[in-house]
This record gives structure tokens, C-alpha cells and sequence, in this order.
């Protein structure tokens, strides 16, 4: 796809940077005088994050070039990605003026976080294209796009944003109705009118309403939502117990929010300095690395959970494929995320070990030991590993894994990865005995005969690569008067 | 401590989950028929969940005893912790009874949700020790306890409130000043609100409400909060660009939250009715497990990127101890999380390394390695590794390490660990070769003299041991004719 973004700030280039790494050829229009300085630094972050998120390497990037008009911009555009400064004017003006220039397939997805799509789509050129396609910063990490339309949406308009949206591997949410502020930002909108009020009345600080929200239910909402969580504050009597203890209080003063605070020079001045207090010794860039480290941390952990987030991410991986197999199958390549790194400033130990259970898992897998498989009882144990470790592993680097099949007969196989870096140098080797077993008995077994024999003919094609030196290999014991 | 928990629900049962896991004896007072199987039911979670979060085990569990009756509960106790149904009539005429048995120095802690101290503090005995400790459910995982007190409340009691709750692992968040619903509920209020009315108006479901949150703004709320948050998405401009570009938006149509939407039984019939399609297929039981194995990945995750929710966690965790040395140096005693379980329903393999990993660092660290030494720029990397896996270790068990010193002299030093489980099987060994290296050279180096010494005494003291049968072993190869 031909992908033209208008507009390249925090929003905007967060949306270049999820179609680049995901393979598109992005065309980008910004007149801002340092439009392309910020943007190279956004993609930069992105390019150490979003591929963190996975543990198989992305499509290789698409290109990516600065129009000098919006003719020039969106002339050959399949998706027109809006993200201009917050304005019905600004925004519809724009419209005209893209339309004019670009295809008449052409989807115009706009990432206001306000504007309802018939506000935008007024007076439009071809109003049926004008949708909302609404994400949240860090666009390249956040999976959320709230898609919008009006009445006068086609139905194949919406789903083909939706397509779109989750190909990117993002979590596409369909609005059923068109609202000012959508779900997500009306939610933010709520919280931030108290706090308003809080600041002002002396209640409480910036610092202070960070750490309630981060110490408590943010880390609720950042798995199961709201309604969820209150499921359960409930306790077994459920939601009713919840709604009929709490609801009383809805006429209690347990809110500010019947009147909504003047933003005035004497509030801003307050917030910006408890702000300035709160984070002002750290620049933006180490914040945005921080924060995107932290994501990258949280989103992984919800996906060894399978939840949330980290399930979007785990559909999308599973879409992915490994490059092409040469010589040795290749098992795993993938970029090291920065929560891998220890003490040590380099790839801690324990993910070498990561790396090469999931490639003897690829491995299998390839010779049939599928979910399938396993969810019927059967499954590889590893008994033995001996790991050598030559190099150094950095957080931000690609490291690609080959397996050699030593040996494979019936319960027993013997692998052995090689770990590269992207300059080609040996990083490691992990030799590894893995043996068949009987999920039920947990019983050493006979595998079926059918991965029997495909492990058995890998093992015999790996015959014609030499016998791994370091295979067999002991830690020399030390002390020889012991040993 | 002798604590007293008066009324044992989910958050009064949180409350004695926190303090018995943490070694303190508990008395609760609950009159509901239920209550002692309701209790023992979340202990059973709180047990597999807050060790979980740590990488040494908690003090041996506190003892827990049911009193027929309040004077029974408070005679003896230090701390009172009650969470009664939510009316201030009840509140206030148990604190009556409470204060007349309790011992003159005990402080009563209140969970209460919205009620200020000064509320709760009229009529009683002793006003000045009713103080105000508001946690979130979980509260056996969930750090926040919000920390308030009246104008009447002397600051010693306040800070002695602070200092037990910190000594709980938790974050205690004092108050500059009272306010009904403190801050995280008012926050909580705000988006509650909102969202009554996304319902009532059919904008949206409560799983739909729920997705928006959790893969979107949940997720950076979970770490940073709000004010950060909104910092970052200013750009380089920072809050001050976002102030005045979403100052306006005040005055827009962007909430409700003019008025306050009427809770009447159709809006709780549709909440209840959406809520039980999304979740209604889960048992009470279920859905808390899965929310707390989240918050232990999500706390984990934070724990390694050391900030928020994840830092509390690290500083309990430095105060904890390991057991007493017994012959070999016991270098790990762990709780295994759940999120250390791969799809073979057992820990997986690079987890070994992670605790084998963590075993090393504590054996060197006390000969000197400690984290002064590391950031002057020395430190030791692992060169060559050797795992057998010999049984099984599953999620909530607790696996402790010993580590032999086979060899230490200069830059080499030879480690042996062991891995016991609860019933003393062998789990696994995990020989180890780390090198002493220079950080900035990321070479091969000498040790500290002093470190060279502690490392090569301690070798000579394990000389005592048999050297074991494992060590030097290496992978035997199968294919004989290629080996």
C-alpha cells in the first residue's frame, strides 16, 4: 500500500512509523520547518521499540519519502492518514484540497481526538471516504484505533479501515455511533476535569495524582478495563452487589464534576510547575525512552499471558514468517528488547536460553509437534543444555539462530543452535538434548510416527554440514587435584 | 504486630492476606455466616500471588485466629484495620466498641472508600487515633494505600501509620489535606460517571469500554499516570503546548459530566445484562485469578524496569533475607510465578538460568561484588553454562539453591549449583564458568584483591564437599559415527 501522511507530529509520525515497519511505503507532508528532523527522531524510537514487541522479525521497512505539496503527497495514495493541528476549519479546508489531488479509491482516515466524521465530512468532495481512525500515543506501541463513521459511512468503507488497521497490528474498536471524544478520550476528558480541580484546590499534586493512578487502578486497567475489575471488586456477589453499595454515591460530593474548572493563566502556571518539579530534570527524549521501554515491558508481559494487548501482538506475530530457509533451517531472528539487558549493560544469560527454547520449539513444530499436538498430550522435555556464550548481546540488535539436528531417533534429539549477531559473528551455541514425553504420565514416550520420521530426515540432511566442534563439549574443571 | 481485622471481605480479607503473609499474627472479627470460608478462599490466592511477585521468600506466614467478638478481635491489637459495609452510622458505632476494648496505643485504621477522619472521628473515645488507610483491591497486590488524616490527627500517628504500611511493601501515599473519595476514587468517580452514560445512551458496551481502556491509555497509566503522560504527548513543546491545545476543549461538548446520570434499574438491568455477556462465562474464582497472575506479569515487568509499582516491590524485596547458611551457601529460595509456566505446564528452561543467574550473583556479591562495585565499572560475565533438568518444577512451588565454589582463583571462578524443590528431590544442577571482566573494556580482568580472597576462601572451604559426580559432564553425543 501507498500510505501518504498529513501531518507529522507525535501523532502523525507515530502512524508513519507503524506503516514503515510494517512494510508500507510511506510519503510524508508536513510544512512545519523541523518536520523531518522530529519525525527522523520518532522513528528512531519506534525502530527500537515496536520490533521489541515481537519475537519474529518484521517485514523489511518501506521506503520513506517528504512530499513537497499535498498533491505531490497524496497523488498516489491508497491511505490518507490526517493528523493536523485540532481545528473544523483547518481540517476541512485540507479535505478539499487532498481529494482534489488524490485517487478516487482512496481512504482519508483522520486521527482527530474530538471531531465527529459528519463534522469532517461536510461539504466534502467524497464525504464516504472521510472516517475516523482515531490511535493513542505512542502510536507505534499502542494497539487502540477508534474507527468512526456516520450515518452516511459505507458499511465496506468501515470494515476496509478495520482490515487495514489490523494488518498493522493494531486492535481495531468499531464505534457503533458517532460521539465527540469517542470512548477512550471522554474517559481521559472525565479524569483530567478533576484533576483540574484538584490541582487548583490544593488537594493534591501532579507527582502525587501520577503515583494514585499508577500505584493502584492503572495497573487494573492496563489488563481488564473497568467494568471487569469491578466485577470482581464486587466480590461473589458480582456486579449488583457492586452497583447497589456504590450507587448511593453518585449523589454524594464524591466528584467535582457537575462543574468543570476555568483553565486559567493562574492553573496552567500551577500545573506547569509541579510538572516542571515532577519531571522537569528529565528531557523529553529520555521520558519517551522510558515510557516506550516500560510499554514495550508491560505489553510483553501480558503477552506470555495472552491478554490485552499482548494477545494483539501475538496475532499479529503469528501472521509473520521467518526468512527463508538456507542451508541450516534458521529458528529465530528477532531484535533483543531493552527488558532483556542486566547489570551488565548486555543481553542477560537467561534469554540465550529463551531464544533457543522457542527455536527447538520452531524447530518441532516444523517437523509437526504443533499446538495441536501438544494440546493432545505429547511434547518435547529438555534434559540437558550446555551453553556457550562468545559475544556479547546488545539490546537493539538482531541476533538469528541456525539448528542442526545431531541426532534424532525416536524419543531422543539432539540440536544444536547457533547464535549470529548482525555482523555475522558467533555469539553463542547452545547444544541441547531434548526427549519426547507423555504430558499426562509425564513419561519419557515414542513420538507419533509421522514426527518420528520428519526428525529423523532432518537429522539426515544435517549430515552433510560438519559435526559442531564445540558439540560434546565440558567445562574444563579448574582445580585438577578435585576433578 | 498483632493486628485486628474488622470485617474480612475483599478488602478486609486483602488486609489479613497482607499482614499474615508478611509475618504478623492476625485476629478477624466477622459476624457474616460466611465469612471464615470467604476468608480462606482469597488467602488461598493471596498465598500464590504476593510471593510470586518476589525473588526471596517472604518471612514465615503469621497466625491466623477467628474472634467470636469485637472486644475478643481488639484487646491485644496494635493495628485495627476496619472495613465495614460503607455507612458512617455503622462506622462510627463500631469505632465506640472498638475503642473500648482495644489497648490505649492501638490505632484504628479505616478502609473506607469515600468518608473523611474528621467523619469517622466524631463522637469517639479516641478521635486522634482513627486515621484513614484507603487501599485497591487486590490489596494483597496492589501497592496504593492512601494515607489521611483530620486537622486533629497528631503527625506521629500519621507517620507510624506510614512507616507499617511501607514495612507491608506497600506504597503509602499521604494526604496533604481531607477530601471526600481521597484521590484514586475520585478519579475512579469521574471515569464511573462517564461511562453510565456511554451505556445508558447505547454509545457503548462495557467490554467495548473495557477494550478501550485496556489497549490504550491502561496501559500508560500502569506506569507513568496521567500528568507524564500528557507531558509527552506535547511534544517537544511539552505541557505547556498541550495545556493550550486542549485547554479549549473544556468548554466542549467532550463529557457528560455537566450532570450526573441517574443509577435506576434499567441503567443497572443494561450494565448487568452487558456485563454478564462479557464475562459472565467466568466464575468469580476464575476471573481472579487470571486478573492477579496479570498484576504479577505487569508488577514483574515493572519490577525488572525498576519504577513504579515495580520499585516498591524491589525495595521490599531488599529487606527480606535469605535463610540462615547451612553447610553449602543457600544463594536462592523462591516462590516459582506463574508466568514462568510455558505450554508443557511446567517452568520453563530459561527460567533455570534466571534463578541460577540471580544464585551467582548473590554468592558474589557477598565476597564484595555488590552494586557500588559493578557501577565503578567491574563485574563478572557467565562464559560457559551446563543445565540438567532432573524433575520438574511447577508454578507456586518454592525452589531453593545451594551453590558449591569449585574453583576461584583471579579471573576464573568454577560455580555449582543445585536446585532442591519442597520435598528435597533434586530439580536440576547448573555448573557455571563466569569471568571476572572490566566493564569499560568489556576484557577479561583481575578482581579486587579483597574479592579475589573472599572468592578463593570460600573455595577452599567448599573443599570440604565432595566435588560432585555432574560437574564436567558434558552432552553425550548419539550419532557415534560422527561424534
Amino acid at each position: 500500500m501507498n500510505i501518504a501522511i498529513i501531518g507529522s507530529g507525535v501523532i502523525g509520525g507515530g502512524w508513519a512509523a507503524r506503516f514503515l515497519l510494517n512494510g508500507h511505503d510511506v510519503t510524508v507532508y508536513d510544512p512545519a520547518p523541523n518536520a523531518q528532523v522530529a519525525l527522523q527522531s520518532l522513528l528512531d524510537n519506534a525502530r527500537t521499540s515496536l520490533p521489541a514487541l515481537y519475537d519474529r522479525p518484521l517485514p523489511a521497512e518501506g521506503c520513506l519519502r517528504f512530499a513537497t505539496s499535498i498533491e505531490d503527497a497524496v497523488s498516489n495514495a491508497d491511505w490518507i492518514q490526517e493528523s493536523a493541528p485540532e481545528r473544523l476549519a483547518i481540517k476541512q479546508s485540507l479535505y478539499a484540497e487532498i481529494q482534489q489531488h488524490a485517487p478516487t479509491h482512496a481512504l482519508l482516515a483522520s486521527s482527530t481526538s474530538g471531531f465527529t466524521p459528519s463534522q469532517l465530512q461536510q461539504g466534502a468532495l467524497r464525504p464516504k471516504q472521510i472516517i475516523v481512525a482515531h490511535p493513542f500515543n505512542p502510536v507505534y506501541l499502542l494497539p487502540l484505533v477508534e474507527v468512526v463513521g456516520s450515518d452516511q459511512t459505507p458499511e465496506e468503507i468501515a470494515q476496509q479501515a478495520v482490515t487495514v488497521i489490523r494488518h498493522l497490528g493494531m486492535h481495531p474498536l468499531r464505534l457503533r455511533t458517532e460521539i465527540e471524544g469517542f470512548i477512550g478520550n471522554r474517559l481521559q476528558e472525565a479524569v483530567w476535569r478533576e484533576t483540574l480541580w484538584l490541582i487548583k484546590e490544593g488537594v493534591a499534586t501532579t507527582e502525587e495524582i501520577d503515583d494514585a493512578i499508577r500505584y493502584s487502578f492503572g495497573l487494573r486497567w492496563a489488563q481488564m478495563g473497568q467494568f471487569d475489575s469491578y466485577r470482581l471488586a464486587g466480590g461473589e456477589a458480582g456486579l449488583p452487589h457492586f452497583l447497589a453499595q456504590f450507587g448511593p454515591s453518585l449523589q454524594a460530593p464524591l466528584s467535582y464534576l457537575t462543574h468543570v474548572p476555568e483553565l486559567d493563566d493562574a492553573l496552567i502556571e500551577k500545573i506547569s510547575t509541579q510538572s516542571e518539579a515532577q519531571s522537569g530534570h528529565l528531557t523529553q527524549r529520555a521520558m519517551e525512552q522510558t515510557r516506550d521501554q516500560n510499554l514495550i515491558a508491560l505489553i510483553r508481559a501480558l503477552k506470555q499471558r495472552q491478554t490485552g494487548a499482548g494477545s494483539t501482538v501475538k496475532r499479529h506475530e503469528a501472521t509473520l514468517t521467518l526468512p527463508q530457509i538456507s542451508e541450516l533451517p534458521i529458528t529465530a531472528t528477532r531484535m533483543i528488547p531493552p527488558s532483556w539487558t542486566d547489570s551488565n549493560g548486555h543481553m542477560n544469560e537467561a534469554h540465550y536460553i529463551e531464544v533457543a527454547s522457542n527455536a527447538a520449539d520452531t524447530l518441532t513444530q516444523s517437523c509437526g509437534v504443533t499446538d495441536t499436538y501438544i494440546a493432545n498430550g505429547m511434547s518435547h522435555f529438555t534434559a540437558e543444555t550446555h551453553v556457550r556464550y562468545l559475544a556479547e548481546l546488545h539490546e537493539g540488535e538482531t541476533v538469528t539462530v541456525t539448528t542442526q539436528v545431531l541426532y534424532a531417533q525416536g524419543k531422543k534429539t539432539h540440536l544444536f543452535h547457533r547464535f549470529y549477531r548482525q555482523d555475522n559473528q558467533l555469539a553463542a551455541t547452545v547444544e541441547m538434548m531434548i526427549l519426547h514425553v507423555n504430558l499426562k504420565t509425564r513419561q519419557v514416550s515414542e513420538p507419533a510416527p509421522a514426527i518420528a520420521e520428519q526428525l529423523s530426515a532432518l537429522a539426515l540432511d544435517h549430515r552433510q554440514y560438519p559435526y559442531p566442534e564445540m558439540a560434546g563439549g565440558a567445562i574444563q574443571p579448574q582445580d585438577l587435584s578435585r576433578a
